[in-house]
C-alpha cells in the first residue's frame, strides 16, 4: 500500500486542553457552589490544575491503564478530572450518582476503580457502601465544606484541595497513543448487570470535533456552553471537551438542579447552548410559567436521553423564543448521533410543520453511519413508515463492552451497533424513535409504539407526565396501559377524556385500554422512565 | 497500554461520499460548461458515476497506489476524479493548468502519473509537452464538443463519456486503509522544483471534518458552495468534501473564471459561501462597480491564498453587505491553516477595530497548532509584534515532500512544517503574515514586511496593485522597492503622492526608495506575485 505522507499526529485528548489554554486562556469556567455562590475560573487557571491533578493522581499511585472514578455533579473538578484522569495515561469512570446501591458497588468493583475522586455533598451514597468497595485505595473530597467534614471513609480519605496545594505545576503529559483508553462509562441497564463503554482517546477526540461541526452542535467562540445533562452521563454529551476545543464559556449548575436555579443562571450568564433531558426543559418550562425570566439568550437548546415532545418543543419555540434541537444518542456512541436541524427543503413550510421535523431525533451527523432491520436482520427502507431497529457504526461507536466477552449480542457479526431503538427514517434521512425494542407493546402481532402514545398524552393541557407500558393479554398477548401523572395546576383529568383525546390521532386499537393516576412515575438512574418498575407494579392489575 | 474499546473505523474519503449520497441524494452539483449552459445533477447522480469511474480507471489498467493526473477547470468530472481515483485506491494527482512547461512535464514524470484526465478546453497545453511525457499510458478527454475534437495525442487518448457509458454502475471501494495515499498536489515552487505533498484519506477526512467545524469555514446542508479557487490548487481548499460530507451544493465556474460570469453565478444560484484568492475578489469588487449585482446571499466570502487588503475587506463589507472570512493555508496543509472570524471580545468593537481584525490571516481551527521562532529556532511570545517564522503541526499536515529524501529543510527535528511565512501572533491567537521569509527587506539588520507596505499602498485610490521587492544596496544591504499599477479609472499616481500617503502610516525608514509604476505584475502558477521575475527585472535598475 502507497501511504501518504502525512505526519502521524496522535489524537488525543491533551491536544484539546493544549489548543484551548493556548488559543483562549481567558475564556472561563463558571461554577455554581454548593451554598450558591457562584466560582470563576480561566482556561489558564483550568490547564495549570490539570497539570497539578496529574501530579495528584501519580502521588496516590494513579499507573497508565488505571480506572479513576468521579463521584460527582458539574463543576470545575470534575472538568479538572475529564482532562487529568486521561493526561496522566489513566481512564476517567464516571459514577452515575442516582444508581442504587448495589449497582454502584457492582460497577466500582468490575471496573476496579483505584482512586474515586466524590463531590463532599455526595459522601453519604458513597459511604453507605464503603464496606462493599474494599478494592478502592484512596478517596479524595472536593467540595469539603469550611471546617472540614466527618466521613466514616477512615484511612483512605483525602482533601482534594489540600492534595492540589501541595503537587507540583509541571507535568508531561503520559498519553501513549490515540487507541489508548481514557473514560468509562455504564449504561444503567433496566435489565441484568450494567454493561461499560471504554472510550479511547480517538473516540473522544473525534466525538469533539465531530459535534463541534457547523452540522452538529457546533459550539464555537462565541458561545457560552451550560451542560445541564449531568457529567456523570455519558461525558456530558460531550460538552466539556467540545467547550475546551472551541474556547467557549462553561457554565456548569453544580447540584443545582432544581428548574429555577436552572433559569436563573441561563439569564445572568448569558448561556448559548443549554444541554438536557426533556424532563429537565419539561420542569424549567413550567417553573418559568410562574416566574417569567428571559432565556433567549440560548440559541440551541440542546435535548436528548429521550424524546422531547413536540408540544414542549413548540412551547419553547413560540412562547420562549427559544431554538430547540432535538438530538439522540447512546452511552455506546460517546454519545451523540443525530441531531434534528432544519434542513433547505423545511425552510419554506409553514411553522408547525417545522416542529414537526424538529421532533424527529433528527439526521446522523457526519461520522455516524445508521441502517434500520428487521428481526431477520434483513436491511429496511428509508421511507417514513417502516419501522425496524436501528443500528449504528461509526469511530465514536463502542465495538464491545469492557470486560464483557461473549453472550452478548448488542454487536453484529458485520460491525454494527445494535442500538435497541425502534425507529423510522424518512427519505431524508430524518430518524425518528417509535420505541425501545423491549418497550413495544405487541398487540395481535402488530407494533404499537409506547413513546409516541406517551407523547400525544404528555400534549394534554392536564397531564405533566405519561408512561405506556404493555400488559400481557389473554386475546391479544399485550395491551397497552397507560400511566398519566396530572398537572399540579389542575383538575386531574378523566380517562374517558384522555381516550376521547387520542382518539382522533391514533388507530382504534393504539387506544390505552386503561388509564391509571399516579403522582409520580419511576425513574432509572439516568432519570427515564423506569418501565421494569411499572411493568412489575402493573401487570398484576 | 490499555486500548479502547471503540470501533476501528477506518477515515476514509470513501465514506464521505457514502455519507452525502446516503443523506442528501437529491442535493445538486451544478457546472457552468465550456458553452456556457448550466449542468445540473445529483449527488445520486454523482455517486453513481463515481462508481463507473472507479470501473473505467480499472478498465485503464490502474492500480492502487498509482497516480492519476487531473488537468482541468472546477467541473462535476473533475468532483467525480476527486472521490473515484481515491475510491479506486489510487492517487488523484491535481495538475496545476497554470504552470510553464517545463515544471508541468517536470511534475508528470516525477509523480510518473499512468493516465491523465484533461478538460477538452485545455487540451493545447498538453499537447505541446506530449513527447516530453511518454510514461503517461492514456489521456483521457472530458468536455469534448459534438463532433469530436482533433489531437495530436494519438493512439493514447479515450473519450470520457464513452468510456463511463460502457463502464458497470457496481463497484467496491478499494481502499485499503485510512493511511493509504488519496492525493497529491505539487507547490508551484518560485525557487527549485516543485516539490509534491502526498495527501493521505485519514489526512483529508480529517481536513473535511476540521473545516465543518462552525468555527472553522463550518459548511451545512443550508450552503450553496462554490469553490472559486481552482481544484488544481491544494484541492480546492477541500470544498468539494466538505459540501458532500454535509449535503451542501455545489456550484461550479468551469472556464468562467470572468468577475462578471462569477458575479453572476453568485447572484442566480444564491452562493452562501465562496472561495478563493484576493485578486479573482478584487477583480469582481471592480466590476460590480461598473455592472452592479445583489450578492449578499453570502455568508462567507472566504478569501486565501495571499492576503486580501484591509480596504477590500472593508469595502465587501459596506458596500456589498458581504461577510468576508479571511483564511490561510499552504498545500503542505491540505490546506486550512487559520480562518479569521470575531471572538466574543472583538463584538462590541467599532466596526473600524472589527476589519482590523479580519484582516489579519485569523486563529488556528481546532487540529492545527502554530509556533514562531526566530533565526536560531527559539520560540517567540505571541504579543501582536514580535515576527517570527510560523510553524505547524497536526493532523493535517505534511511530514515530508513526495520522493524528495534528504537535502530538503522544511520540517524540524521536532516534527514541525517550517511555513516559510514570517508572521506576529497576537496574545488572543491572530496570526498575521508580515512576509514570506524570502521576500523581506532586510534593511540594516532590520526587518521591513513587503506585505505590509503592499496592503498599504493598495488601499490607495490610484492604486490596483503593488508589489514591493528587497533591491541590493550597498549602505543598507537591502532597501524596498515599490512596482505599482494604477487603476484604470484614474489618473497613474505620482511618486511623491505615494511617498506622503505612506508616511503616516509606517516608519520613515519603511518607506520605499522608489515607486515604478507598470502595467501588470508577473504572477506565478498560483496568481500570485511573481516576486523572483520581479527581483531580476529591477536588481539591476
Amino acid at each position: 500500500m502507497l501511504s501518504g505522507l502525512m505526519m502521524n499526529y496522535q489524537l488525543t485528548i491533551d491536544r484539546i486542553l493544549e489548543h484551548g489554554n493556548r488559543l483562549y486562556p481567558y475564556k472561563q469556567v463558571k461554577t455554581k457552589l454548593p451554598d450558591g455562590t457562584l466560582h470563576k475560573y480561566s482556561y489558564r487557571d483550568l490547564f495549570r490544575r490539570v497539570k497539578r491533578l496529574c501530579n495528584v493522581l501519580e502521588g496516590l499511585g494513579v499507573q497508565p491503564g488505571d480506572r479513576v472514578g468521579t463521584f460527582a455533579w458539574n463543576n470545575s473538578q470534575h472538568v479538572e478530572l475529564y482532562f487529568a484522569v486521561p493526561g496522566a495515561g489513566a481512564v476517567v469512570h464516571t459514577l452515575n450518582i442516582r444508581l442504587f446501591t448495589d449497582q454502584l458497588s457492582y460497577i466500582i468493583n468490575h471496573a476496579e476503580d483505584k482512586v474515586i475522586f466524590i463531590d463532599a455533598t455526595l459522601l453519604p451514597l458513597i459511604e453507605g457502601l464503603a464496606d462493599r468497595i474494599g478494592g478502592v485505595e484512596h478517596f479524595v473530597l472536593f467540595n469539603v465544606p469550611h471546617g472540614g467534614i466527618e466521613t466514616k471513609l477512615l484511612g483512605r480519605v483525602h482533601d482534594y484541595e489540600t492534595l492540589m496545594a501541595a503537587a507540583d505545576e509541571e507535568y508531561t503529559w503520559r498519553v501513549e497513543g490515540e487507541n489508548q483508553a481514557m473514560g468509562l462509562c455504564y449504561t444503567s441497564g433496566t435489565t441484568g448487570h450494567p454493561k461499560g463503554s471504554l472510550y479511547s482517546h480517538r473516540s473522544m477526540y473525534l466525538h469533539t470535533v465531530g459535534s463541534c461541526q457547523a452540522a452538529a452542535v457546533g459550539v464555537t467562540e462565541n458561545d457560552v456552553v451550560m451542560p445541564v445533562v449531568p457529567q456523570f452521563h455519558a461525558m456530558a454529551w460531550g460538552l466539556p471537551y467540545a467547550a475546551v476545543n472551541v474556547g467557549a464559556d462553561l457554565v456548569l449548575p453544580g447540584p443545582h438542579m432544581q428548574p429555577s436555579a436552572l433559569a436563573e443562571m441561563i439569564e445572568t450568564e448569558r448561556v448559548t447552548v443549554a444541554a438536557g433531558v426533556p424532563t429537565i426543559w419539561n420542569g424549567m418550562y413550567h417553573d418559568l410559567k410562574q416566574n417569567p425570566r428571559d432565556i433567549s439568550c440560548i440559541r440551541a437548546l440542546v435535548v436528548g436521553g429521550s424524546a422531547m415532545p413536540r408540544s414542549l418543543i413548540e412551547a419553547y419555540e413560540k412562547e420562549l423564543h427559544v431554538n430547540v434541537v432535538h438530538a439522540w444518542g447512546m452511552t455506546e456512541m460517546s454519545p451523540l448521533g443525530t441531531v434534528s436541524k432544519l434542513l433547505t427543503h423545511h425552510m419554506d413550510r409553514p411553522q408547525d410543520q417545522q416542529w414537526d421535523v424538529k421532533a424527529r431525533q433528527g439526521y446522523p451527523i457526519s461520522g455516524v453511519e445508521m441502517r434500520i432491520v428487521n428481526e431477520e436482520g434483513r436491511e429496511l427502507p428509508w421511507d417514513g413508515t417502516t419501522m425496524g431497529e436501528l443500528q449504528v457504526r461509526g469511530p465514536w461507536v463502542a465495538r464491545a463492552y469492557y470486560r464483557l466477552d461473549g453472550g452478548d449480542d448488542s454487536f453484529t457479526e458485520d460491525g454494527w451497533f445494535r442500538t435497541g431503538d425502534v425507529v423510522t427514517i424518512t427519505e431524508d434521512g430524518f430518524m425518528t424513535i417509535t420505541d425501545r425494542t423491549k418497550d413495544l407493546v405487541k398487540s395481535g402481532g402488530e407494533w404499537i409504539s409506547s413513546v409516541e402514545l406517551e407523547n400525544l398524552l404528555m400534549a394534554h393541557p392536564q397531564v405533566l407526565e405519561a408512561a405506556v407500558i404493555a400488559v400481557p393479554h389473554e386475546r391479544w398477548q399485550e395491551r397497552p396501559l397507560a400511566v398519566v401523572v396530572p398537572t399540579l395546576a389542575s383538575e386531574p383529568p378523566r380517562a374517558v377524556e384522555l381516550r376521547r383525546f387520542l382518539e382522533p390521532q391514533v388507530a382504534s386499537w393504539w387506544l390505552p385500554d386503561d388509564f391509571l393516576l399516579t403522582d409520580q412515575i419511576p425513574k432509572t438512574g439516568t432519570g427515564k422512565f423506569d418501565k421494569k418498575v411499572l411493568r412489575e407494579r402493573y401487570a398484576r392489575t
